[in-house]
């Protein structure tokens, strides 16, 4: 099937990340390879700015500026949470025809996947020939198909640094500290809390993530247990942790719930679940010292702490996209992982976009532990390869007296 | 005045820092060049452990684990908010005398000075030979007489390169973002959310420090201002923000407020303060994405993301307490500045432990514009040069159209 020569877009949805970037800056360097792409169009806030015809010409950009793009943490050109119905739909696809637009790109998560699907059906059905690919991007990790999501791992890098750092706390001024953590219904990113451990006595000791239900009861007998053990606890929550029932705490405790176009409910931007399960274990262990940190939106694409790993596949991601629209009509791309440690290594294929589209991916069973309160080896096996490598420490408190 | 033969003691008190373990492992290695020093001994926990007299034997150490104490964030030895009193002094006192140590460092901030102050006093007072020193260490940057306080370069780092992400998330999905930053009576930690401003209209569009009291009302109508005018609006909040009328807000928010030994209260470790902000402003405004978010534990000591500027400078402040203790019986490390903006340079300094004992310094005037909203250019060449440098970013959304 010959490409034909028109124009392309692409676009930037949902959460940014640290190297969404990446993956536009991969697209680009691809399309500037490939004379089928006449003009390559960035969409400003993504099928937001398409309906309103708000483009950027892309390929004007110098290898220098591109490289800045790259090195750039969140969506440089913008994002949206709009989730088109037939007719926003029908908007996009006049647009692309009015400008001989046949190339659609679109970094995001499963939504994204799921506009660019349908958006591509529609056109089908329209007789109007389209090429729509969806390039992988999410901190939560919940993709299918694909092992890893670019990402992941550079958010993943900063949950773990904190962790080491925010353990290193703890042992210094002792006490019981909760940290709440991004994912509403993976745990992925709660998870990588462990990444950085390298005692045996290193937090965090109590991990809880959304795929297991967790009684207040049990959560906080849990850290009682550590507590008497080591005279301080380090905990790792995710903003989705569910009760036994499978019932969202933070659900149960938002007085009025905000929910955005795709019917999630706001869980980020918020201390409310932090502070509840902090004001919990404090009125029933009698702790002095307990505090609970959210990490909010810091930890999706923080400045500067990119892991390198996490950015050379967002790349790969976005110029394989540009690559596999030369001979299909449609896809998503994906990873697969050849092999893992040391000698971690990946190639890049293509699936089909209902495959990725709407659905989404939780933890297997193997990465959480029988009593559903840690992460397991497997998991740190799976994850530490994708954050780049973590910093080491030292703590003397440990060593032998004088 | 010749010094004496004797062993010596370190200890690390207060909140840790991302470079407080420089000013430790400063101490080691001048400690290791002078035969004056026989045994250095590091208080596990500070005060705490010396009076448990609970020590590690810091002389063992090879240059191997120093440089990896060096890299580590927070108190390597531990850390204490004990606030020592009459009795508690007079066992700290017994402890030295038991083991023949005359020098005491201690790294730490002005409660740390106080601290070396009054034990010095005690000792002389009892004709017991001590040399007492004290090294500064805070993330606030609050103390007297010195230029700045190694920790806080860092700590501002931090939260330099959470706004560039930040405000670029905000970009990418517009609203109204609320960062509430650490410092309880010193806004220079807050003040530094805008080291990373690069465009005109970059935020922290509006920044508030407890130096200057701000009325709810005149909060939000600020808001709405730049909101109105940039569709969009990122605020940093100091977490000891005053009322008009010079109360905190936080402890007017506060149901049962907690207090620490020093009689500080509890401002972190809490999302109350930037929930409360969120939710009026919504009200208010009937803007539907506001978001807060509480940088609380993260930014005072985050691993992998030093300031090298600021570690350099604390391992100095380290190295030159133990010279000055070779010539002098007490003081506390300080920093004077020679050179600002590219030609930055400083020269260490000693200055008597009463002039940094128990006082604090807020921002001088000239670092906030006159509206009380935000901070001056000369606040930016004061702390650019400490943060050792910030990522530069590209937004493509304000590029020309296609």
């Amino acid at each position: 099937m010959n490409a034909p020569k028109a124009n392309a877009v692409v676009g930037q949805s949902g959460g940014p990340t640290a190297v969404i970037n990446e993956s536009l800056v991969g697209v680009i360097e691809e399309a500037n390879k490939h004379p089928q792409i006449e003009n390559l169009y960035g969409a400003v806030h993504a099928v937001a700015g398409i309906v309103k015809d708000d483009f950027i010409d892309l390929k004007k950009l110098s290898a220098k500026e591109l490289e800045k793009v790259a090195a750039s943490p969140c969506s440089a050109l913008g994002s949206s949470r709009d989730k088109p119905d037939d007719e926003y739909r029908a908007k996009i696809l006049e647009v692309f025809k009015k400008r001989n637009i046949r190339y659609f790109f679109y970094i995001g998560g499963n939504d994204s996947a799921n506009t660019a699907h349908i958006i591509n059906s529609m056109a089908a059905k329209s007789g109007y020939e389209l090429r729509a690919f969806h390039i992988p991007k999410t901190v939560d990790n919940d993709l299918l198909v694909t092992d890893h999501c670019p990402g992941y791992g550079s958010a993943a890098r900063f949950v773990a640094s904190a962790l080491i750092s925010d353990d290193l706390d703890n042992r210094a001024l002792p006490g019981i500290k909760i940290d709440v953590i991004m994912g509403r219904h993976a745990g992925f990113l709660t998870a990588a809390s462990v990444l950085g451990k390298q005692r045996d006595d290193d937090g965090p000791h109590l991990v809880y993530v959304p795929e297991r239900g967790i009684s207040l009861d049990k959560f906080i007998s849990d850290i009682e247990e550590v507590y008497k053990k080591l005279g301080r606890c380090v905990v790792a929550v995710s903003e989705g942790i569910c009760d036994a029932d499978g019932v969202i705490w933070a659900e149960k405790l938002a007085k009025e719930s905000e929910t955005d176009a795709h019917g999630n409910i706001q869980l980020s931007g918020t201390g409310a679940l932090a502070d509840f399960l902090a004001a919990q274990v404090k009125a029933t262990l009698k702790v002095k010292r307990v505090r609970a940190d959210t990490f909010g939106y810091l930890q999706r694409s923080f400045a500067g702490l990119q892991s390198d790993v996490d950015a050379r596949e967002a790349r790969w991601c976005g110029r394989h996209a540009v690559q596999y629209a030369m001979e299909q009509a449609s896809g998503s791309v994906a990873i697969k992982r050849l092999a893992s440690g040391t000698d971690y290594k990946i190639e890049i294929f293509r699936t089909e976009l209902k495959n990725v589209a709407e659905k989404t991916k939780s933890m297997p069973e193997e990465f959480i532990n029988a009593e559903g309160n840690g992460i397991t080896d497997a998991f740190v096996e799976y994850a530490m390869p994708l954050t780049g490598g973590l910093p080491k420490t030292c703590y003397l408190g440990n060593y032998p007296r004088a």
